[in-house]
């Protein structure tokens, strides 16, 4: 019956990523509490880079700096 | 001023089915609990079947599951 | 398997009135969408009015203001 | 390490209107509440109108009936 | 950067289970998706069984029903 | 008609500093993308450090050790 919600920044989880994370939780919740995994609900939100900020500023803006460092 | 999260898979429910949703629960919560509503917030979120999990597997491989129980 | 989080300011609904909200919606989600209710989960929040705003200021000063018009 | 979440109409934000609300958000919480910024998470979600509710009704019908009125 | 809610009902979660979820979710999403567990977020909200509905009826209803089946 | 949502750990913040929170992200809704404030919804969740975890344990741990640091 738990409900989880999975906020991550869209860049690029594949759904095989995205069914073992869905697994993963499940199982924690099965294993540490006892929840019933039949009515357990994992839902993953992938935010656009824009929309995520961090420290005051967007992803978007913090990736492009990244990407000029490794230059 | 109440606001409602309805969270569903995206699997094609149309406008109007969306609209008879919105005016629904607004009607619900003036009913039960005398709410305004004039400031009465409802928001549907439509989720990809790949980033919904209901009892560890994904809505994607539970469908294709069903519908090869179905051929 | 829809979920539903609807968010109130904490003002005394009674365990009746939310569980008819959470049939109610229930109910809403299988005729118009056929969701099995089954597994359709509603969480309802009560918010305390100070941690609650709209029109800038919280609901507690809101209401404050309400009751010295009604004298 | 708050996390905000900011619900929108998907009206045309632009990424330049949103980097301004990031940093203002996390401004916010670090002058008044002393939060360290490098933690903080804002999270903004644009959700299509015809997905948005407001007095019962959608935002696209509502937005319609406004554009009439205008002309 | 992830933030993760988890709603489960208020029925006794320790806070030694709940330190336990955490730890596990952060480390899925470092195991799986390369997140970096240092400002990855997990938020539990535990939920009053009055407040919580399945299958259109309220939490507190279905354990009184179990019980009485029990005995 | 936007939907903030704050989350912050329960550590003392006072209905005034609630308060000004409240007023400061609905001004900047109005200024930056012109919302109307008087359907600006903004509610605040404080959380139990136990429920609160941040690099892969809880609030309640962490600040166990920074004080025990500080002495």
């Amino acid at each position: 019956m738990p409900f989880v919600n999975i906020k991550i920044t869209r860049e690029g989880a594949t759904p095989e990523q995205k069914a073992r994370l869905i697994q993963g939780v499940t199982d924690l919740l099965t294993d540490i509490l006892g929840k019933n995994p039949q009515t357990t609900v994992v839902v993953i939100d992938e935010v656009d880079t824009d929309n995520w900020g961090i420290g005051g500023e967007t992803v978007t803006v913090r990736r492009k700096r990244e990407n000029s460092r490794t230059k």
